[in-house]
């Protein structure tokens, strides 16, 4: 029997509004070269090409990020990037995907994969994915990747593993709960435990039996996404998608699909990885020196430690502070306790309340 | 018998170099429009203009600053800034404009004012001034100003008073010590004691009386400041001034003259004042909202308190810290804490064995 393909589907439709105000609406976290020469998305997508048995490669998107990425993104071409008309969350994002899948093989593979996470070696990504397309296809799992926690993080999902999948190389288990982003207590607890990891945020099933499961547990978007499913290629596709779409309610996948389905597992990852989701997980990514400052751009740092100054634009000088991110850039600068990155928010919800679209 | 002249001499040839990323070598403190709308020279001129026994205004500033105090200055004629050819503190600064003074009028009594102080309050200011002058015409008093310590503050040098002075009206003290910045216990206790006050860096003499103790305390400096003032007026004044000058070493009026000499009191100041000597002073003397955060320009501060944010370039965005001052330029940005505004000097010196001669 022939193996299925396996396609791998970015999910690039974010803001990224933690990595304000690097991160723009018009320029999101995914399109910045935070992380050496080339954006998180080509990043995202190079690590993909990379992997030989990965038939081809789909970006979903918005459709103001559509083009930007079209013409900036190498190893894309127009067809293989999905617009989404208005962001309703992951679960009628990968559903569609799986449509478009579906018109073209009837026995898709599909790999579901965050735009711009970090993941440093290619041998254990690669390992990692074709352990799991084996699984998605054999027993028709719903495939997750887990990574062994190395610190009691309050910023990720975790894992609860159950019994072990036996295999011929690689480890994978049974899941047994999917735990929402816990307090410091509870993530201590975790690490301590032994059977939980992080969620990576990547996937990999039969689209098939994603649809099963979305059929089960999200009936209405089911039926909706398989109307939209049934225009692909016709020349009422983009009316019907602006249509149905706008009608959907926004789910997660997480608790639309994975927090109720049969039949999970998880891949645990040998690779690094990071979703570096804020200025803080960014500064814990990057190499520091003795004082663990670290300097990106025109900076100087004086009488204090664990600083991250991140300066598109000028001079930055920071002084008697310890633990301080400051990001310099054209139009705007923000100062803030590394261990408050996520706060930042509110700074990005204050200026859309005052119409300050230009700093948005 | 007529009361002699009081004529005011303003040192403005400071760096202030804590006021930096806003001030630079071209625009030094007191020349920046840090509080209201006008320069803090200019309120210093204003403040001197609205004393109505105020003869005449000098500014005394080295020869880079003269043509931008001349041109911006309201209320200064070239022919009163006296240029110092290079900064030797302010022991010799003071010597020269006395020198000046002493050309004009046989019997002058000069009033001696930083260029860069904050003083609220003008009759209390004038009523002071006129109590100077008629203790250092009557006496031959060197005279003082010492503001009650509202904190134990270790910015300022302190004044220890003694016996007090008979007066028809204010308070004026011999003076015991001058002691100069103390530790915060010091402080402490130079509060506690009662007979302490803050030295405000301000003085009024007879200029003959100050010429009298330089020749006594300081005979090198006397000698060559005397045969520079026979010059004044003559053709060879400037070569006389650029020669003689160069080889006179810096001295304080603090160690070189008042440490020293007899006959000093100290008026005892009602108005209210502040050096403004740093980010710190500056935020101290501002209005702050409920949570003490200050914003000067286009700031927000979320979650936190004791912020300072000075931004003449852009936005700037304050998230989860407290007691930080953060200042914005269009080629700099400076983030500080509070209590550590001092350090900034520390940058300043790098940015100059840099060569960053642009930021300076």
């Amino acid at each position: 029997m022939k193996t299925p393909k396996l396609y791998a589907v970015i999910m690039a439709g974010g803001r990224g509004t933690r990595f304000w105000p690097l991160s723009r609406n018009s320029r999101p976290k995914q399109l910045l070269k935070i992380i050496g020469d080339t954006t998180m998305l080509q990043m995202t997508v190079d690590r993909l090409r990379k992997v030989k048995f990965v038939e081809d490669i789909y970006v979903v998107s918005g459709p103001d990020l559509a083009q930007i990425i079209g013409s900036e993104i190498d190893g894309i071409s127009e067809e293989n990037i999905i617009i989404e008309p208005s962001g309703k969350n992951t679960a009628p994002c990968i559903g569609l995907a799986a449509q478009h899948l579906l018109k073209r093989d009837p026995e898709p593979v599909m790999g579901v994969f965050p735009s711009d996470h970090l993941i440093v070696g290619h041998r254990p990504f690669s390992g990692a994915l074709r352990i799991a397309r084996d699984l998605a296809v054999s027993d028709h799992h719903l495939v997750t990747f887990g990574v062994v926690p190395s610190s009691p993080h309050t910023g990720y999902g975790y894992i609860q593993f159950d019994k072990q999948i036996e295999l011929s190389e690689g480890k994978a288990f049974r899941v047994k709960t999917f735990a929402e982003k816990p307090t410091p207590r509870v993530a201590q607890r975790f690490l301590k435990s032994g059977d939980f990891l992080w969620n990576s945020g990547m996937f990999v099933w039969r689209a098939v039996s994603f649809m099963d499961a979305m059929e089960h547990l999200m009936p209405e978007h089911f039926r909706v996404l398989v109307e939209i499913g049934d225009t692909i290629g016709k020349r009422n596709y983009l009316s019907t998608l602006n249509d149905k779409w706008s009608f959907l309610s926004p789910e997660s996948l997480d608790y639309g699909i994975l927090e109720h389905a049969e039949n999970i597992c998880v891949v645990q990852a040998e690779f690094e990885w990071s979703d570096v989701a804020s200025w803080n997980s960014y500064y814990d990514v990057l190499s520091r020196n003795g004082d663990g400052n670290v300097v990106r751009g025109d900076g100087i740092i004086v009488e204090g430690k664990g600083n991250l100054i991140y300066s598109t634009d000028k001079l930055t000088a920071v002084v008697g502070l310890d633990n301080v991110a400051v990001v310099n850039t054209p139009d705007a600068t923000l100062v803030v306790s590394r261990d408050r990155a996520e706060e930042i928010k509110k700074v990005v919800d204050l200026l859309k309340k005052e119409g300050r679209d230009e700093l948005l």
